[in-house]
Parts: structure tokens; C-alpha cells; sequence
């Protein structure tokens, strides 16, 4: 069922700029490049030329001369789409950038839908689903870790994993296949262990995967860090001093900070996503123990909890805070940061000095308002969910399709375990195991729906 | 003088898109792609590779992948600069195109300046320093007319046009040495016959092209138009209607709009500026005395005053209002728009009628209400300045700086005609002439001086 027909977009940011490309794809196109193409006379028609590369000459409406071009043959099925593909470069005009658009529409092609191009990729066999994907996170990375998942996803190492995992299910299959052939002879139990054995390690492989998602979410979203504690510690002082601009609202009010701020920002390559909450005190304004309420639902979204302590003062209620805080939070990575060494109360870091630190807890003194060890709460941040150790190799699932497909994956994995364990029949076991091998292959687009294709594509930009 | 140093940029729209092109030229341009580029270990390093090719590879930083990209090669002298241009096509995020720029200046490129690619084009002979300029015309051209201009003048025909003038210049010297070596034997009369004619041409077609300047100027920016009128008569509502928006307030008191509102619109591949003016009544109110006077001073910087004239009642001092703008106005289009045809009075309508329209002058009757005739009423103003005559060849010019330079040769030309006519000796004549080629030299830049050229190039776009 594929679209042969000849599509074009602008595929360069929409705007002005010194040169923007227009890229038509499809079995026209070299026709139609042909026919606005005006290479000299002296030159071959673009029909007669080999791809790879490339002719300077006008972009002509009839008489009158357009633009001077530069025209870049790919030819079928060595393109980007897997079709004959030709790339125009002009001058960056929005004039001339939609003359040319208009010109080749006229001419029989089409407005390419976003992603389109790309869609024909995979239909076209160039790319899997899940690196088509990647094409799109690729464009929309904005700092070094989402590149590098994205980078290595596009190049098929996501898509290499998924097909190790389904080669794995199928000598799972045979193993059971095998099994059923002798069944009537009563050979057993050094196949179920096998059988084990191997179910094991692709449970554990899927896992893995699941597991990743949480890291590949933060490092695609921003690393979500919860700055909490006590009213009045300098928390929006400190908010700023990460984000290096004066965008919360700082005062010496207790109380100041009612709404939840967020902000995004890029750090040595890590983007996080920063948090301010309310301060945490008793109250009774209203509004005010709402966004206490909203605080600690924040902590709970968090990667990262940074619990700011005034060093300054001398709190009575500083214990039963971070008591109150290890208790409610999971699995996240709390940085107790004693602010204001520039004035200290030798009580209060005495206090903190004396805390027994439990796996998973730093504790970092700093100044936020003369910007002391800042440096050093980033490097603690940062070996959160260990980012650095993140190896170009390492599978790291950062798509919520994926995941989700990977979830169902997995239970029907666990399904196969226990149907094992309960000594079930090869037969049943196979239906998991099809179910299985079904949303695997729905990852990388073996198996796919139309409407899950077009929910992909309409996400992309145009002209890509 | 040259700098052969190599310089890079982002030379598509800022922002993020499908794909991104950054542009490397200089001689280590092809040494510095080889350094980053890997095409597979098959494939020959990009310097043993002819230009009018690309390659597919990926963009190497150390051991990391960073994108997969598209190199095209062009070879010196045959580049946009005359140097070796390499052009990166990678995907379009922000961060991909950022880091590509970095990895080039640290294997030795630098950052380009604003139109420091077309700069070198100049340097390097490739065009002339008019043909320079229309490139940042063209990129800045956003509509048919200024695009014509543009585009005519960077392929070379404004640059003929200078030529011309040039050398019948030079054949008027010429001339005129004939004339100084046959002087002490009293030959005459004829060669300065020959003499005043030549001049004459030559002044013509200077004048000619320094006409030329109102048109090209109003193209580019914008042609004015002033819409004029006593209060409440729909001025605003015709502007609405003329810009297809709701823009201006509209409402039935009387003297609403105060402040002159301009907008800018492309009709039909014309581009339009619209004032609207405050209604012109005899008031007291100090502000709105004000901006009557503002409207009449608008009046002179239209080329175009739409006269508005309310269809439906009967103004004992209209007559007075054209008699008053009739006599204020010089050389501008002036339309009489008769509105309100959807309920007229046919005392305004025979007064409008029965009045003698002077060359230059339009009436057109329409409702802006129900956009009645408002199609015909665009087609009389694109009337004005000829702009549907603007062939193909003929020479407009566009450029303050061109003008400016037109203006003193065509000053240094009236000199040579009167020293002419005064009979004054050819000595004294090439002093002027000396001039006029100077100043016609200098528009494409057989003279520069250094800032004219920073003045000129700074108003680039990066990576042009």
C-alpha cells in the first residue's frame, strides 16, 4: 500500500536565514526538479545524472529567475527516504523559500504531513519504528545525555537489543518445541531447567530495560529536583543561584514562595528541572498549608530532594523535619544543604555533622547568596542516577511507548515463569510467548497499527 | 590583504527544524571536515575528492558519534566565497548544531561574521559589491516586487547598468582629449556638439535611475499609504477591511482614532504600509488637534491618500476638505474613495461625481463595511508608481547608499554640462568626470574604503 507520490516541505527551521532547503521525495521528483532547474545550457538534465551529487544553476517560474540554487541529487534507494530524493538549497527568504514550495506543488507535488519523510523511511525499510523515533528525539534534544540515547537509539542499538531479546523468546520457543516432541517419551527436567535458565535472563534483560525508563525519562524531560525545607532558609536564593537568574521571588518575608516554580535548565549537559516549593512550617494561612500539601507531593515526583537547612539559626523543629522527610520519601536521592556558611551557628552544622548519612544521602555546605560550592552540589546532583556512567553502549529506554510495551512485555514474561514453575503444558505457554514476541516487535514496527503510525509521525516537524 | 583564515556558521534559520546547514570555507575548510567527518573505512578522505559531490556520514567527536550528516565538497574557486566551501547538512536541534560549530573552531576554525561569507565573495571577485548587497536584499525580501529588484541586481543588471554609464564616460574623456589635442589649431563646434549630447544621455540616464529610487524604496519597505478623511466616515473599517483584520478601533463616537496606526501588508505581491490618520473636523480637543496635524504630515510621506468619504450624509465642508487637500499634496496618487455604497445619498454621490479629476487623481466607490469594491480599489493603487510595468530589465534602484552615490555623480554630471555650455576648458571638466566615475565606481565597489564595506556587511545575517 505505499504512497509513491512526490511530496515537499521546508526542512530547515521556519524563518529567515541565509539559506534554507527545500527537499522533495517520491518518484517525481527528480522530474520535477528537472522542470523549475536551470543548470546552464550546456549541462545535462538532473534525469541523467547519478546521485551523489550535486549542480549550481537558477530555480526559474517560466521566464523569470527565482533564485540562484544549489541542487542535490540522492537517488533511490540511497536516500533518506529509500526514493529518489533531491535536496534544493536557496537563498533564506520566506519569500522565496515558499515560491519554490508553491512552484513544486504546481509542478505535482505535494505538502509532505511532519514526519513524513521519515515515515517513508520506515515504510521503506530504511529505518525500524523505534529508530524513526529517535530521529525525532534527536531533532528535539537539547542537551549531551538526551543526544547520546537518542544518537545511539537512531543507530539501531535499542532496535539491536530488542532483536537479541526476540531471538532469545524463539530458542525459548524451540527449547519448548523439542520438549513437546519428546513429551510422549517422558524426557524432562534437564529441559525445564534450561527452560528456566533462559526465562531468567530474559526477564532480567526486560527489567534492565524497565529500569532505564525512569533515568531515560529524566535525562529526556530534565532531572526533576525538589528544592524543600524550612521557611526563610534561602531556598529561592539558592533556586536562582543554580539557574544563574533572578526569576523567583526573593524576600526576607517568610512565606514568600507559595506557588511552585519550575524551571529547566541545562547544566554541563544534564537538563534538570528545578522545583521551588513553599517552605515548610506551621501555619495557618490557608493558602499557605496548601502549598505545603503541594510541597511534599513535589518531594514525591522528585529525582533529586534538595533540603535546604539555614545554617544561621539554630531550628527546633530541623530533626523532626528531616525525620519526617526520610520517612515519606522512596528512593530518592536527598542532599541535605546546609546554606549560609558565610554566617554559621557552630550548633546547627555541628547538628548536621552528626547525622548519620543513609545510602543515597549527601550532605554539601554551600552559600547560596555568595555562590560557595555550588560546583560541588552540581557534582553531587549529577552523580544522581549515575549520569556520568551512562556508556555510549548502555540501553536506555527513554520513550513511554517503549515502556510501555516493555511493561506488557514483561507480564507476559512473568506469565511464562510461573507457567513454567507450575509445570504447564508447552502448548499454553506459547500464547505468552506470542504476546511476548507481539509488543517486541511492536517496538521496533514489525508489527504495528495505522493509527499508532500516524499518533508517531504527527509529532515530528515538517519537512523531516 | 585577504584573510584566507577559515570561517564557520550556522547559515540556515536559527532555531530547530528537520535539518540544519553549517557552512565551513577557507583553505583548511576540507581539512577540518576530514578531521571530524567519517565516511567508512572504504571510502577516500574528503581532500582527494573533486567538488560538485557529497558524501553520507557520520560526525565524529573522538570516539562519539554525534550525527549522521550530509558533506557537500565545492572546490576553489568554484564556491559561493571563490574558496573552499564545505557545507554540513545535519539534523536540526539546537544542540546538534552548536556542538558541530564548537568541534570546527576547535580544529581551527573561527566564527564567521554577519555576512562574512558574502564578504569573501566580494573579495574574491566572485561579484560585485552591488551583486553583494542584493544578497542581503534577496534573504530580506518578502514580497514578489522586492524580490524581483533583488534578484536582478544580484545577477549583475544593475551592475551592467554602472557599466554603461562608465564607459560612455569614458568615451566623453575621450572626446574631449581629442578635443585638447587638436585645441591650439582651433578645431571646434562639432566635438562639442558630440560632447553635449553624449553629456546629455548620460545625464538622463543617471536622473533616470535616481527617479527610479521612489519606486525601488517604496518596494522594498513598503509603498505609504494615507488614509485620510473627515471623522466617522469608516476610515478605520476600511482599513480593516484592507489588512483583513481587526486591527484599528472601530466604534461610532467621533474622533476615536488619535494615534497614526501603521501596518505593513503584502496585496497581491505588493507590500502596502497603511497609516491611519485622525478624522480631520474642526475640534477643540487639544489631542486630537494634535494628531490632525500628525495626518496632514503623514499625508506627505504617502505616495498614496485614500480620501475617504462618507457615501451617507451630506458634509457641507467635504468641498473644502479636497480643495485643501488638493493644494497640500504634491505629486501624490490620490484616490477619492466614496464609502457607504450600501446606503448612499445622492446628493455626496453627484457632488462626488460631478467633480473634475486632475491627472493622478482616482475615485472609486465601495462599502468597507460589506467589502464591496475593495478588490478594485486595491487594483487602482497597485496602479500607482506603475508597478505592474516593473519589467524584468528595467533598473530600479533600492539602495539608500546606491542613491546616495547617484545623487553626487549626477551633480558632478550638471557641472561638466554647464562648464559645458559655458565653454569652459576640458582641463577643468575631467576634474568633474574624475568624480562622477569615483562615485559611479564606488556603488560596485571598484572604490571602497574599509567601513563602508564593515557598514555594509554588518547588516548581514550570521552565516551569509
Amino acid at each position: 500500500m505505499s504512497d509513491t507520490s512526490t511530496i515537499c516541505a521546508i526542512s530547515t527551521p521556519p524563518g529567515i536565514g541565509g539559506i534554507a532547503v527545500i527537499r522533495l521525495s517520491g518518484e517525481s521528483a527528480v522530474m520535477i526538479a528537472d522542470s523549475l532547474f536551470d543548470g546552464g545550457s550546456t549541462r545535462q538534465p538532473l534525469s541523467e545524472l547519478p546521485g551523489g551529487i550535486f549542480r549550481v544553476g537558477l530555480l526559474r517560474d517560466g521566464d523569470q529567475a527565482i533564485d540562484e540554487v544549489v541542487v542535490s541529487l540522492f537517488r533511490a534507494p540511497h536516500s533518506y527516504t529509500g526514493e529518489d530524493v533531491v535536496e534544493v538549497s536557496c537563498h533564506g527568504s520566506l519569500y522565496i523559500q515558499q515560491k519554490i514550495v508553491s512552484m513544486m506543488i504546481e509542478k505535482g507535488a505535494r505538502m509532505a504531513a511532519p514526519g513524513e519523510f521519515t515515515q517513508r523511511a520506515f515504510l521503506n525499510g530504511k529505518m525500524d519504528l523505534s529508530q524513526a523515533e529517535a530521529v525525532a528525539d534527536l531533532i528535539a534534544s537539547s542537551n549531551a545525555a538526551a543526544h547520546k540515547i537518542a544518537m545511539h537509539q537512531m543507530r539501531g542499538g535499542f532496535s539491536g537489543e530488542i532483536r537479541k531479546l526476540r531471538e532469545q523468546l524463539l530458542q525459548f520457543t524451540a527449547l519448548i518445541e523439542l520438549e513437546l516432541d519428546f513429551s510422549e517419551e517422558d524426557v524432562e527436567f534437564a529441559d525445564r531447567d534450561a527452560l528456566g535458565k533462559l526465562i531468567g535472563e530474559i526477564e532480567s534483560l526486560v527489567r534492565h530495560l524497565l529500569e532505564s525508563f525512569r533515568l531515560g525519562n529524566a535525562i529526556k524531560n530534565g532531572i526533576p529536583v525538589a528544592i524543600a525545607g524550612e521557611t526563610n532558609v534561602g531556598k529561592s536564593t539558592l533556586l536562582n543561584a543554580l539557574l544563574n537568574e533572578e526569576k523567583a521571588i526573593v524576600s526576607d518575608i517568610h512565606g514568600t514562595t507559595r506557588d511552585v516554580i519550575e524551571d529547566v535548565v541545562n547544566i554541563h549537559g544534564t537538563a534538570f528541572r528545578f522545583f521551588d516549593t513553599a517552605g515548610i512550617r506551621n501555619t495557618s494561612d490557608e493558602i499557605e498549608i496548601m502549598g505545603i500539601a503541594r510541597s511534599f507531593s513535589k518531594m514525591h515526583q522528585a529525582e533529586i530532594i534538595l533540603l535546604v537547612v539555614d545554617l544561621s539559626v539554630v531550628s527546633p523543629t530541623l530533626p523532626g523535619l528531616i525525620a519526617d522527610i526520610r520517612r515519606k520519601i522512596r528512593n530518592q536521592h536527598l542532599i541535605i544543604v546546609g546554606n549560609k556558611v558565610d554566617k554559621p551557628v557552630a550548633e546547627t552544622v555541628d547538628a548536621l555533622n552528626s547525622l548519620a548519612l543513609n545510602p543515597g544521602e549527601d550532605l554539601v555546605f554551600i552559600s547560596a547568596k555568595t555562590k560557595t560550592n555550588i560546583d560541588l552540589l552540581i557534582e553531587k546532583m549529577q552523580e544522581t542516577l549515575s549520569l556520568n556512567k551512562v556508556a555510549p553502549n548502555d540501553i536506555i529506554v527513554s520513550n513511554l511507548r517503549h515502556y510501555e510495551a516493555l511493561t506488557h512485555a514483561h507480564a507476559a514474561i512473568l506469565r511464562v515463569q510461573k507457567g513454567l514453575s507450575d509445570r504447564i503444558s508447552g502448548d499454553f505457554l506459547s500464547q505468552d510467548i506470542r504476546e511476548c514476541l507481539w509488543y517486541l516487535g511492536s517496538i521496533v514496527g514489525e508489527v504495528t497499527e495505522d493509527d499508532v503510525l500516524g499518533y508517531i509521525f504527527k509529532n515530528f516537524c515538517i519537512g523531516k
